[in-house]
Order: structure tokens, then C-alpha cells, then sequence
């Protein structure tokens, strides 16, 4: 077999059998296959696609690059939640304590941000004291202790995906539905649940711009599930405004907190009791509807809250330390109208301009920063109104936050 | 500008303008834009082809990356030829001798060969004694001495075709019709000549494997070479059969001396013929029929035998040292019959195999090694008759010649 034939296979539009992309794949993995030897293939598969049989193929291929996580050892059912990303995104951080509260296990693993949307790992090392690191050990055993656990992505567990990212990252070949699916599934497939729920983000603060693309998306990621005994559910939520009104690491961990003390009726609301009722109805095998009413209970009981306190806790944080910063700024429009739009890509680079987000894998984020909304889509406002507000230490880079609404007047 | 987003629009079929092309390729030159952002392009160009305006502009790209030959102190009309690479092809040994034999200045600057097809520059090289290169100023005097040149191509012209080159060769991005055309046309239209006639291969030994292609890239660099107010004229040509009846570096060189010496008739003959009609046809602007009556009164007379030696000698050539190998193995046929076909990439496998090629850009050449064809296609054998002789050293790779070989038994 010879790398060149492969790739031009696939330029041509033909079938890559197992074994090329065993040869291809694995031998980028170990070097023997060149950067710009790849980069010509991601490059093919972009445009020609691949079939479903490449799909289930790449995903094996994936899998079986590193380990595979064994959670037998975890009474019960464990039900797993990715989010392709948007801005905003706090989901995690409130949904895992809900389905957690209500006796399913849910073993998380998290990634880091890079460029505009964060990651949830960023977001929980705002809480001074939060560790990020498990071994497969303390994975296991904090499952059963408490029943659910956020933590880094293991270096073990599909090291391809980690050198094809890194690759497609740098040369125009992330946006892939074929690539994006064996990336999102071989890393949950990996991680060892039994049941997973995928929300995937649709418009332009997302990855996926179109409802086509995501339906695609999903259907192709239901496909590989079944392929591997699993259930897989997916969603398809909104990204053209921000998810709640927090955009920033340690204002985000306020919001997530607050909705689990009751006190936030918004579009992350929503969102969250979604994304909830899918997990504990697909892990207790009960409706939509039934799990919604235990979603809700768990929130208004505040057995929720109570589980996102021991969560932390036992992670080693200590919430009561955290900081947002001290410097703020008001943004008041001179408008009389209605709120109609707020642009989520906007905003995402006003707070990683404010220093929120990374631009480069080696930038260190500044927890404390990020951008409050006073108002809300929808929202009437006049002339003088707060907007938004700014928590600043120093600003890195200046976009106009003022662009990101669109206010119709009345 | 971005690089990435270069890559995503040609990615989505989009035409990239001018500064986008010359922002991702002279970044590329200067080691700004990386090896696998450049391939990831270079594969979103293959499969999504180029507008005519991006082929003029990245024509003009590459012959502004680099020096362009100013030929306005030679005398007379100069006209350039070229091959895209075939079997047995030493056609530029024998019309360039033919085509300044009638007076007409005859410019060439040539290639080495990689991978299977030799190049006119190793062919000569196995002449002991044989100069290769040449200064600006040499080139120049060079044509007003004696009307011709053949040396190897400057590095000062069109850098970054070669750097392009490269990176295509291990990408499986070579087969791509704009990038074929923009590689030719920027060399010839650098090396400075007024007209020029480009020899289009097409068959199974060569990169151009159909008919519709050849056409398509005849039509493209026709239009190049309109752009720069230079006439081009293409022949399309047959490479599923070796060109005459020597493959390999010397044997080439004394078939060129044979078919001047108007010792042979064969396809090469009739190739050579018509190439060279076509350029004094363009450089006197005279009919086609008288053109060729001039091309065979230069050979009949030896006058083109005569240029030959002339150059020769000028470039410090030995040629009564040159040596083919002593060692030779006759290979026979146990069949009656009539040859059909000789098929041209088995040919120059085995004659690479024997040492005339290289495989890496390191190898070493062995001069006097080869394939002689005792029979061609419509030949007549019978059990017993010699097919081919090999003429060797030591055999690095070994395939069968006698597969090359289509007998129909009668």
C-alpha cells in the first residue's frame, strides 16, 4: 500500500477500504505519513465526503488508536453529553448535577476552548482549587461516590483524534460533517457510556451555520451510535444569540449556579431542561414528558444545586473564592425599540478580546473577564438603557460590542 | 488576508483573486505559509479545478516569483518546445538540431528526470565531457554562435514552480490540468523565446492518460500564450507506445544520432517530423507542407547532423567516449505472431529498474544502461526471435519486459 494511491483514491472519489485508512491514519499517527501528506487528504475528504461505511471504518480506526474507558464497574445507567460548541454554552455545568441529582451516572469528559467559544474545563478552573485531572481510578470511584464527574479529556483515549484536530485546525478542513462525526463519536464511544446525547449548535456563533448540515450531522452520529450498541440522541439548538446572558469562565459558573437556585427563566434554561429530559428519559427509559417533570423537581427542590455543590467540593474547588473582576463597563444604547438580534459571534469576540478566550494554545485566560447582558432578545429599550456590561482587566483586543445588538425602532 | 480563509474559499469554489493567489503562494516561497496549508490548497485546486482569470494570474505569479530571460540581443525569431514527459522522448535531441539547422534560434532549457520519464538533461549528460549549465550571458552568445542551446533550467527562473513541484510530487497533486499548464507556460514564457510548441503526451506512460484532458490543457496553454502575445501551437501525441526503439541515456542519444543520420524510420521519426514542422511553420510563418519539406532536406542534407555535432562539441562534449554497457541479455519470444502493443510504462520500469532512472532525487544514474526494442508494434515474430535486448549493470529492480509485449498468435 502506498500513501500516494490512497489520497489519490479519494481525489478521484472512490471508496477507501479499512485497511487505506488504517494505513493513512495510523501512520500520520506514528509519523510515518507526512503532514502535508494528510492535510491533501483532509483536504479530499472535505470535499468528495465519505461514505457510511468510512465513517464506521474511520470511527473503529479512531477508537482503537488508544484506549477505551471500562465503566462495568459503575452500577447503573451512564449517560454521557457533548455540545458541539457555541457561545455561551454553560450546559454542562448545569445539566450534569440535574440528571446526577435524579440517581444517573454521568461520566464527562471535557475539552478546553480554542478560539471563540470556551471550553468547560476553562470554565470550571475559574473556581479556585478545581482539579481537572482523573485517572481512570479516581474516574471510576468518583462516579460511584457521587454519581457524576466533569474532568479533562484523557491524552489516552483517541490520540488520533487529538494530531487530526490539531491538523484540520490549521488548514481549512474543520468543517466536515463525516470528520466532525468520527471526531465527536470515537471520543464518546471511547469514554465508555451506554447511552449519549449530542446537542448540536446550528448558526453563526456555531461550527454548523445551516439546519441542512446539522441534520446531517445527526443522522450520520445516530448511525455510528447504533453501530456500537448505543443510544444516541441528538438535538439541534439555536446559535445565532448567546446562551443566557453570561459570556466569560467565572460569569458563566455565576449563571449556571443561579439557574440551579431557581432564579433564571431564559434561552439557557430552556436549553438545559432539553438537553436534561433527553438524558434521564432516555436513561430511565420513561417519556419526554415524565422526565421533564423530574428535571423541573430537581431544580426547584434544589437537589440539583446541592449535587453541583458536592461536585465541586469534591473536585477540590472552593466557589466562594471566585472573582469576577472589579473593573466594569456599562454600554447604554441611544435607541428606542425592540431588541431583535444579538450577534453570538459578536459578542464571543468582545470577551476573548477582554482576555476570556484563547487565541493560541499557549494564551492563559484571565477567569474573571467576560460580558454581562442586561438585555435580552425581545427586550424594549430606550434611549440611555444599559445594554451590556463589560468586566475588563485590561483589553486585549477592541471589537464594538454596540454591533452585536440589533434594535428595531419604534 | 488569511490563509485559511484563501483555503476555505477555493475550498467552496470560489474564484480567488489575484492577491489572494499571490498572498498564499509567494507565502508559501518565503516559508510563511506551511507545507500542509499549501497541499490542503493544492488538493482544494485539483478536485475544484481554476477559473481561466486564476490560471492567467497564478501564470503570472510564478514567472514574477523569479527572473524572466531578456532574449533581445539574439537575432531572429526564437522558438521554444516542449514535452510533458513520455518514454523513450529525445525528440528535443533531434528538432532542435533540425529547427536551427534552417536558421531559426532554438532556445531550451530542460529537466532532469524523476520517477519513470527520463530528462533531455541526463540524456546529454551521458555524454562525457558535456556542460550542462550556463550563465545568462553564455545562454545569449551561445544562440548568436551557432542558433541553439539545450542547458538545464536556471534556479534564478520561476523559484516557485519549483518549490510547488516538489510539494505536488508527494501530495498526489500532480495530476491537475491548471497547475500542469501554469508549471509549462510560466517556464517557457520566463525562458524568453517568441514562439512556442508544447507536445502534449497522452497514453498510459504518460501523466496525461486521455484524450479529453489533453485537449483541455492544449486549449489552456493556447490561451496563456495568447495573454503574453506568444504563439503557441500544441501537438497531442501518443504515449502508449515507447517513442522509437532505445530507452535509456546513451541508447537515446545514439538513436537521436542515427535518426539525423537518416538511419531510422519509425514513430520517433514521424514525431520529430511533425514537431519540427511546426516550429519552423510558426517561426517563418510558412505552410505546414513547406515546412516539413525544409525539416527533411535538413536531415537528408545532414545539415541538422551537422547543428547536432556542432553543439555538442560547443557544450565540451565527447561524444565518441560515450559508452553503453557491454553487458547485454537478448530476450526472446516462444510465441508466432503479431506485436500489437508495447506497453510503455513496463518499458521504462524496466529500463529504470536497470539503473537509467531515478527513484529519489539522490539516485545516481547509470548512463549506459537501457532497453533496445529489436521489434516494434506491427511486427511480425516467430518463436525463437529476439524482442528486446537489455543492456545492463546491475539490476536494482526487476519486471518482466517480456509482459510488455501484446503478441496476437496467428
Amino acid at each position: 500500500m502506498n500513501v500516494l494511491d490512497i489520497i489519490d483514491k479519494k481525489r478521484n472519489n472512490n471508496e477507501l477500504s479499512k485497511e487505506e485508512l488504517d494505513f493513512i491514519f495510523n501512520g500520520y499517527l506514528k509519523g510515518e505519513v507526512k503532514d502535508y501528506q494528510m492535510s491533501s487528504m483532509l483536504m479530499a475528504i472535505c470535499i468528495n465526503g465519505m461514505t457510511d461505511q468510512e465513517v464506521l471504518d474511520l470511527t473503529d480506526i479512531f477508537i482503537n488508536s488508544g484506549e477505551v474507558l471500562d465503566l462495568s464497574s459503575v452500577e447503573g445507567v451512564k449517560v454521557d453529553k457533548h455540545s458541539t460548541g457555541g457561545v455561551g454554552d454553560k450546559t454542562t455545568l448545569v445539566i450534569a448535577p440535574i440528571v446526577a441529582s435524579l440517581g444517573i451516572k454521568v461520566p464527562k469528559m471535557s475539552g478546553r476552548g480554542l478560539g471563540l467559544t470556551g471550553g468547560t474545563i476553562d470554565k470550571l478552573e475559574s473556581i479556585p482549587g478545581f482539579r481537572v485531572e482523573a485517572t481512570k481510578e479516581e474516574f471510576v470511584k468518583q462516579l460511584n461516590d457521587i454519581g457524576m464527574i466533569v474532568c479533562s479529556q484523557s491524552d489516552k483515549l483517541v490520540p488520533l483524534d487529538k494530531v487530526i484536530y490539531s491538523l484540520r485546525d490549521v488548514t481549512a478542513t474543520v468543517d466536515s460533517i463525516p470528520l466532525i462525526a468520527v471526531s465527536i463519536m470515537s471520543k464518546k464511544i471511547a469514554s465508555g457510556a451506554d447511552k449519549i446525547l449530542i446537542d448540536i449548535k446550528c448558526g453563526d456563533g456555531a461550527l454548523i451555520k445551516d439546519e441542512r448540515s446539522a441534520k446531517e450531522l445527526k443522522d450520520l452520529m445516530i448511525r455510528i451510535g447504533n453501530y456500537y450498541n448505543k443510544e444516541v440522541r441528538c438535538l439541534i439548538s439555536d446559535m445565532n444569540t448567546p446562551l443566557g446572558v453570561c459570556v466569560g469562565n467565572a460569569l458563566e459558573v455565576v449563571e449556571a449556579v443561579e439557574l440551579l437556585d431557581g432564579k433564571v427563566r431564559n434561552n439557557l434554561y430552556d436549553l438545559c431542561v432539553d438537553i436534561a429530559s433527553n438524558m434521564v428519559s432516555m436513561a430511565k427509559d420513561i417519556s419526554i414528558i415524565d422526565a421533564r417533570e423530574e428535571v423541573i423537581d430537581a431544580i426547584n427542590s434544589k437537589k440539583a444545586l446541592n449535587k453541583f455543590n458536592e461536585f465541586v467540593v469534591y473536585q477540590g474547588g472552593n466557589i466562594d473564592e471566585m472573582r469576577i473582576s472589579d473593573n466594569k463597563l456599562e454600554v447604554k444604547t441611544n435607541k428606542n425599540g425592540i431588541i431583535t438580534a444579538i450577534d453570538a459571534l459578536i459578542v464571543s469576540k468582545v470577551s476573548s478580546g477582554l482576555g476570556s478566550g484563547r487565541k493560541d494554545k499557549e494564551d492563559k485566560i484571565d477567569y474573571g473577564v467576560g460580558v454581562f447582558l442586561n438585555k435580552q432578545v425581545g427586550d424594549t429599550v430606550k434611549d440611555g438603557d444599559i445594554l451590556c456590561t463589560l468586566y475588563y482587566n485590561e483589553v486585549k483586543d477592541y471589537f464594538n460590542i454596540a454591533d452585536a445588538f440589533t434594535i428595531e425602532e419604534v
